[in-house]
């Protein structure tokens, strides 16, 4: 195992189980317009009861930032009015982009659990090849991050024929790879 | 000069005089009930017109992603209804940690400049100590970082008393230091 790799051995059922129905919420956008591959969803740590789930909408709403995580983050911020999401986790089926890792020590989550990875996301859209868990491990923020869980099932919406036609008009697509 | 960090002499004339009316238009914060020490502005890389310019309002929005450049970037986008700022250049009164460098990245935009340093603010705020040239490098993205520029100057911001009094109300001030 890597150094800036966590273990998904501390992973749960009851991760798994939140993933699992992340990927099928993430999926039903390919019958949309904007067909994407990134979902989130927050919970509280310790019940599992959902404050906010979420998909990437960069597109539709004309804002770099509204990747997945960073978005959901922000409208659970905005349902609990406080700019912390201290005693809740959040799930990505993606391992966050450091803009979304470091969005997620800046609020205070207890842990990020995701699916795929950078490197599995990388093989279709430009991206930066920071870790999360070396993002977590330089701050002054105690985060926990676990991943990669469910790889496989969450790659599976990356090579859905509906996503790999969106991609296309994707303006961080990777080209002739 | 150290490879992480990008030097201040392709900066120009033009480059200061924005960063020295940024300065100024974040210390206006100081008379608010929000005193922030964050401010960023986005112009035409070419003509130098500006296109938008804002301050950090975590703590105001209730919004963690709210720092300053981040903040400025979404409004820009909203502005030109366009995810992109390619042709535009971002400054900041303080290195962008590595979710609005990030931003900067998925934004599209050719270069960013910045005043005081990750490490500066580090002495009152938590921070995550990844510069942001080395995030740029450790990307598949283009984006020219530049600074330190006007360090002291923009370091004046942060040594402000009436921004010292307000450090001690932020979720991620840095205790006993």
């Amino acid at each position: 195992m890597s150094v800036e790799q966590a273990s998904a051995q501390d992973t749960t059922a009851a991760d798994e189980a939140h993933l699992k129905a992340l990927v099928k919420y993430t999926s039903l956008s390919f019958n949309t317009p904007f067909p994407v591959c990134f979902g989130a969803l927050i919970v509280d740590s310790q019940s599992g009861e959902t404050l906010m789930r979420g998909r990437n909408a960069v597109a539709r709403e004309n804002d770099p930032s509204a990747h997945a995580e960073l978005r959901t983050v922000r409208l659970a911020c905005k349902k609990r009015k406080s700019y912390s999401l201290s005693g809740y986790t959040l799930y990505s089926t993606c391992e966050p982009c450091p803009m979304c890792m470091a969005n997620a020590l800046w609020a205070g989550l207890d842990r990020v659990v995701f699916g795929a990875t950078i490197e599995d996301a990388n093989q279709y859209c430009r991206q930066i090849q920071v870790p999360a868990a070396e993002l977590a491990r330089r701050s002054d923020m105690q985060c926990i991050v676990h991943g990669p869980v469910l790889r496989e099932l969450c790659n599976t919406l990356f090579a859905d024929p509906r996503m790999q036609a969106a991609f296309v008009t994707w303006g961080t697509r990777r080209v002739c790879r």
